[in-house]
Order: structure tokens, then sequence, then C-alpha cells
């Protein structure tokens, strides 16, 4: 993380956004080629604190990407029904089919963060949920999905500077919420939690990336999405038909 | 129908696409303006025969617009679990939430073409199935749901000129099935039923996309999602807060 970031502070704002833009247009052509082939598919976690950018994320890196191949789902509050099952439950409904790059803003982590800050469930219970997080990822994985896990490195000065722009711009203010100062005082606890799953829950290690400003965010996950894509070999289906195939 | 394609001949194709790209920003930003308020939603039904271009209208119209305020689900046939139901019930599980653009890729009116054409319902069936269907949009309709139907438009000539892309053309070996040459010698048939639908489900009015070049109905249904847009006064949703609201 600190060699990539090092890496954009030597570059202009104005280079790396063209050099962003060619590089999302690729992701555009390789994501329909996936859609086209249906033998992969990828989920991206995008974990991060309140105000580190998720949201804008999504529209940035899959600009040029056709939406019949693509999914985000939000993860929120459960609902009762949700409540109901397993913390996973609601979770592998939303994984991606073969073809398909699914989003999940926000994901399964935030079983673990929040109960471990606000204490409402027992350690034993959240404990577990470690082993049970890394046994579904490799579940998936078996599937042939990748997975991507971005972590979205806000500084706190940005975070507040951000959560104090949605009280005066009221362009923002739908995003404004009371509790997200409570949690902004927490931030050394959610802190303190993400580093245990960083280290705990690897069996997809985890991309950082430098969030403050959007530029580099999306230089940065564009490159390692494209990455993704061009390891997988992708390639433009045969012809399949009984009249014109070889 | 008629009148939009005489405005788009008189025009020239850079200054179309030029100012295509204009509106489809403003799209974007209404789509997001929708996203944040949660009050308005909108549903666009695409119907159209074999190659008359809906994929690629979902890339174009909504190049823009945030996915998470997004989602695409195309009908493919019907899954055994779907069968067992009445036709509506998947349909109904894909309307949009209140803030999301939601498009359907095909849609129930595929419940009244290809059995009509194919002959493997009783008519009765497919007789009760306009008014089911007009009952069902009067419902989502009366939750505040904008609906948009397009029809696009397809010549016959163009129709097969894309068919046969699929065979020379690598890139679309992928969307290449024998059965659409079945389907193209059937166009006429397709389209006496798809009169029917015109005249009978019309609780929303269909919409005519001239389809045979990508930046006619581009233009053309940009302009008509803008509009709908537009219709509904959207404004960034007031501060919501104890600490600092009015």
């Amino acid at each position: 993380m600190k060699e990539l970031i090092s890496r954009i502070e030597d570059l202009d704002k104005g280079q790396v956004k063209k050099a962003s833009k060619k590089i999302l247009k690729e992701i555009g052509d390789l994501q329909y080629q996936m859609f086209a082939q249906k033998e992969h598919s990828v989920l991206i976690i995008l974990q991060g604190l309140d105000a580190s950018g998720k949201d804008g994320l999504v529209r940035d890196l899959l600009e040029y990407c056709n939406p019949v191949g693509l999914s985000v789902t939000s993860f929120k509050k459960p609902t009762a029904e949700e409540y109901a099952h397993d913390f996973l439950w609601r979770i592998h409904k939303h994984t991606p089919g073969k073809g398909m790059i699914q989003v999940f803003v926000r994901s399964h982590y935030e079983d673990i963060l929040v109960p471990s800050v606000e204490g409402y469930i027992p350690s034993d219970i959240i404990e577990k949920r470690y082993d049970l997080i890394n046994q579904f990822e490799k579940m998936i994985l078996h599937n042939g999905t990748r997975i991507l896990k971005f972590y979205m490195c806000v500084s706190q000065e940005k975070q507040e500077e951000r959560l104090r722009e949605r009280i005066t711009n009221p362009e923002k203010h739908w995003k404004h919420n009371d509790g997200d100062w409570d949690t902004l005082r927490k931030r050394e606890q959610y802190l303190t939690v993400y580093r245990q799953i960083f280290e705990r829950c690897n069996v997809v290690p985890w991309e950082f990336i430098p969030s403050d400003s959007n530029w580099q965010k999306t230089w940065v996950s564009a490159n390692i999405l494209l990455k993704t894509l061009h390891s997988m070999n992708l390639e433009w289906p045969e012809l399949v038909s009984e009249k014109y195939g070889k």
C-alpha cells in the first residue's frame, strides 16, 4: 500500500486521470467479454469507514461496464427476516453468477465490526464469525469466483471534512446521519477491529485503497481490477451452431 | 414515432451524438438525485425482436448513472421454479424499490408473445394475460413507479444483417443462436402479436424507438428518460438531524 501511494504522489493528477480513463475503458471491454463468456465472475467487496467514498467508487470504477453484467448490493441494517437467519444467509443470495461482476457495498465484515465495537453480541459468537467468513470465502473461490476485497483508507481529517460537508452542502444532506459522528468518535475502536480482520480474514488478501482523493482511489482500484480481468485470459466464445459451426 | 424519426434524419449524426452525451450526463445527475431522495422509482421495459439492440441500449442509456441505484434483469426461459408459479411471480420480484432505476431486458410480454406464436399454451390462458398484465402495471403505477415501455423497432434488413454478423464476427459469436433464424422467419407472426399488445396493453403507452442505428436509439430513448426524470421535480432531500436540523 505504501509503495502505491508514493508512486501516486510522484504523478500528476491530470496524467493519472487520463491514464485511469484508458484503464476504465479497457475494464468495460473485458467486463462485456466476461459477460459473453459466462465462465468467470468477480465479487468486489468494498469496506471502509463512513465517508470513505464507497458509492463514488462504484460509479467511477464501473463507468464503462454494461449494467446488464453488473449488480451492486448495499448491505444495511438487516431486516427482521435476515436477522432470523445466520449472518451469511443474505450475503450468499447475492454472490455473482458466471459472467457477472457483483459489488458489495459493505458486507459480512460489518457483522464482525459493528457488534465488536457496540458490544451487543457475545464475543464467542463474534469470534466464530472469523472462521465462518473464511470458510465462506473459500467456498466462493472454489466455485471459480474471483474475490477482490478493497479496504478504503480515509484519514481522520478527511473523514471529518466529508462528514461536515454533509451538513453544509445541500447536495450531501441526504448522506447525513447523526450517528456517523458517534462512529467517528469510535474510529480507533473500529480500526482495531479492522486490524483483526485484516490479520485473520485473508483467504483473499485485502487491498488497501488510498481514498482521501477520488482520482487516487479510482487509479489504484482500477489497476487491481484490470489485473484481475487480465489474469482470466478472457476470450470471445466460439460459435455454437449446428448449421454454421466447425 | 414517425415525427421523431424524421426529425432525426434532418440531423447530423455527430451533432446528435454530442447532444446525446449532454443528455446522458444529465440523466446520470438526476438518477443519483432520485437515488438520494428515495421517493421515486423507474421501471424501463425493453422489448424488441432479436438483434434489435436491447443490451447495447442498456449500456449507452445508463452510462453516467451510478450502478448503486441501478438494477438490470434479463428474463430468459423460465426456470422450473418459475414455471411452477404464475407468470408474473418472477417479474414482481424485480420491480424497483424507491430510488432505483430497474431495467427489464424482455419481460412479461414474452409470456404473451412466445406462446402466441409457438402455440404451446391454450389461447384462453394467453387471452387472460393481457388483462393480468394491465392490472399488474396499474398496481405498479399506483405505487408511484414510473414505467417506460420501449419497443425497439428494427427493420427486417437490419435484423438479418445483425444476425449474419453473429456468424461472421468472432466478437459476436456468443450472441448467435440457431433458433434466431426460425424466429426471423416468423417475424410477421411476432409483429402481429406485438400489434395486439400495443393495442391492448397500454395502461402505459409504448414508446417506439428507431433502432436500426445506435445513435438514433440512444438519442430518442435518452430524451424520453430525461423527460420522465424532469417530470418528477426531483430535489435533494433536506437535512434530517436532531443536532443540526432546522
